[in-house]
């Protein structure tokens, strides 16, 4: 079976939005076992949706289209693919009394919206107006979708996917497994999978490398075989390896602190807050974190935490010496058990020689007892320069919590 | 002149990777006066990406490819593409002992990397290992890049955007500008914006929402008609408008803090270092921006900002009352001239039926000044509730510094 992906928008042509439409399909069929052969955006203009839709028909047997459906656009998209379905449209009374009932009739082309193809199924939009399209006939089918996420994604899991599980059930499903590393740069784990997957010739894997983090992708029809393989991988892993549905490292952080009762706060100040966000990002960090000062000042450095203006001087706000001092003051200020302070030159402008763009000091340790300090580098623009040092010192602070691995040195995962 | 786009891998279609590349190189070549009309993702495997190959090259005259020329791929992209431009490989010993001195010996294919088709010209890769492509035949080329955007981008910029320009100038450039609004809801520009079009033939115009801002992006080949287009938009929604190179809301903040030399803090509650994060994202923060108090528990509310355990037990730490006591706590113990104070309902759990998910409650104030207060309804995922929370109160304070206009009522701009 032949699926495709279409993405319909200017928006996209013009690189004014990025594609998460296609992402996020492609991620849900996968995970239910299907896959993606091809993808192709195609602007909102009619000639050229038109040759695509046919040429995508032509190859697949199942078509998914996002966007153009919206009360803005002048309907190309439906009015397209009713012709290649031959079908004709009527108004859909239920359809248009239902979107009047929710957003009133302001600023809503509701006769538009609630003209339908008549050989279509229609795909209920409970967050919006405009509703999903599905035709089939001879075995092709063509799902239309809008291209707002929030509407198009529980549309697509609630409405989309059970159909086609019905419409292509499948024989043999493979299983898929997803593992997690942190602080491990892919070039050490590479050698492995290629070992294993000679071993364990049924399962494919792939490695997906994010900022700081890693996703090892396990698939294969064989259970069996896909559990020895991952146990393998886990047991020579396992001070990398981290479970997390999400696939986080700040939710096996959260994990890992609910179960062994313990809190947390921060004193960042290259990452701007961005420690703190991100463990905040995952539903029940209150349970845990208690907060962080984000001493982006040296003033501020000294007046909230304590930090000694000879230390600044002296040695300057990037150093251990004031990490270190940061993270007393976190002790001092708050409950918290564990902690962890940063300070470093994100750039692109405040590097020197000896301390270039990318230098960063940290201090993790718990209440009473001897902190870990390390000097390392970041590196890539501002952005990543922050991202990687929240994802590493993240890593860090579980493994040392969870496994007892003091948090430095870091070196060992430089790209 | 068509071009197209091509991005091959299956991480991809396996929706494990957003594909930022496609929207990278959109991007540029509109700004620079192009338009892609369609852009194909391919899956790493020979017969499909050949025949993707075949058919883009049909349709059009410039096709560039990202992705498939790591060496650890069977470099499939590569062979592919010097098939379809008939030409054999040789080895380039300058390129082999380039690669050698910057990498070393170890890890790196330089056997592979090295072996170039000779038709093709080289395109310097002055990040990793893996060069660029430029094959180019009767007035039909094909541009191979990589795939990781570090190496990929410095290369399309400084290599082959250069090349198009020369190979296809543009006789009427058209010129482009971007306007950027804050707090303000698309349909209310929208009529404007179609009024304008009306009055204004040559420009086309578009909006693009983001969370909490968004973009007017206009194009016309007629100068002065676009000015004067762009003159009367900015005037009917001067209050709403911001400058901004890169569009981020956080710079004109930036600029409008400098400009009025003053200085800038936070207390989060709910944001969890999101406002902190985004406008340390700016490089030049430190020149206004002191730091954030990111008071996620209760008890550092009470502790660090001194808010009154009665005002947490009578009306909740997400009410008007708190957040202007964390204002106040902010004044008390920095030396910030402006502050926002914030605390809300993230969710998915923890709302009542009084305060649902996605109730805010915010201060904006200047030192020695009464405070603007206000509660207003976020809305979507948790992510996606602070994320909107953060870039309207960044709107709501950039308005209130830069324009005098009081930061609440927010409910103007709901959805």
């Amino acid at each position: 079976m032949i699926i495709e992906l279409i993405s319909i928008g200017d928006e996209l042509l013009k690189g004014n939005v990025v594609n998460t439409n296609a992402t996020f399909l492609s991620r849900q069929l996968m995970f239910e076992g299907y896959a993606v052969s091809r993808q192709t955006t195609l602007p909102d203009e009619r000639e050229s949706l038109a040759k695509g839709f046919r040429e995508t028909l032509q190859r697949a047997d199942l078509v998914i289209a996002t966007g153009g459906l919206g009360p803005t656009l002048d309907d190309r998209t439906r009015e397209i693919a009713a012709a290649l379905f031959h079908s004709d449209f009527h108004f859909d009374q239920a359809l248009a009394d239902d979107i009047k009932r929710r957003f009133g009739d302001r600023n809503v082309s509701i006769e538009n919206q609630a003209k339908i193809p008549s050989r279509a199924k229609i795909l209920q939009n409970r967050i919006g107006t405009a509703p999903g399209l599905l035709f089939s006939e001879e075995g092709k089918a063509l799902i239309l979708l809008p291209g707002v996420p929030r509407e198009m994604e529980p549309m697509f899991l609630e409405q989309v996917q059970p159909w086609i599980q019905k419409q292509w059930p499948l024989k043999a499903k493979k299983e898929s497994v997803q593992l997690y590393f942190c602080l491990i740069h892919e070039s050490l784990l590479d050698p492995h999978l290629r070992e294993l997957t000679e071993h364990y010739s049924s399962v494919e894997a792939g490695i997906y490398p994010a900022h700081g983090t890693l996703t090892v992708a396990l698939q294969s029809s064989d259970k069996s075989q896909l559990e020895a393989f991952q146990k393998e991988l886990i047991s020579r892993f396992s001070n990398y390896h981290y479970f997390s549905k999400s696939g986080k490292i700040e939710e096996a952080l959260l994990d890992c602190f609910i179960k062994h009762k313990k809190t947390l706060a921060f004193a960042e100040s290259c990452t701007g807050g961005m420690l703190s966000m991100h463990v905040t990002s995952v539903p029940g960090a209150s349970d845990y974190f208690l907060g962080s000062f984000v001493v982006y000042s040296n003033t501020m450095k000294q007046q909230i935490l304590g930090v000694s203006k000879e230390t600044l001087d002296s040695q300057g706000a990037v150093s251990e010496a004031a990490v270190k001092e940061m993270l007393d003051g976190i002790f001092k200020k708050t409950s918290a058990d564990f902690a962890i302070a940063v300070s470093g030159i994100a750039g692109p402008s405040g590097g020197t020689e000896q301390k270039p763009v990318g230098t960063i000091c940290a201090a993790i340790g718990e209440r009473g007892k001897a902190p870990d300090a390390g000097t390392f580098k970041s590196f890539g623009n501002r952005h990543t320069i922050t991202l990687l040092t929240t994802q590493w010192l993240l890593g860090a602070l579980w493994r040392k919590v969870e496994k007892g691995i003091p948090a430095f040195p870091l070196d060992l995962f430089r790209d």
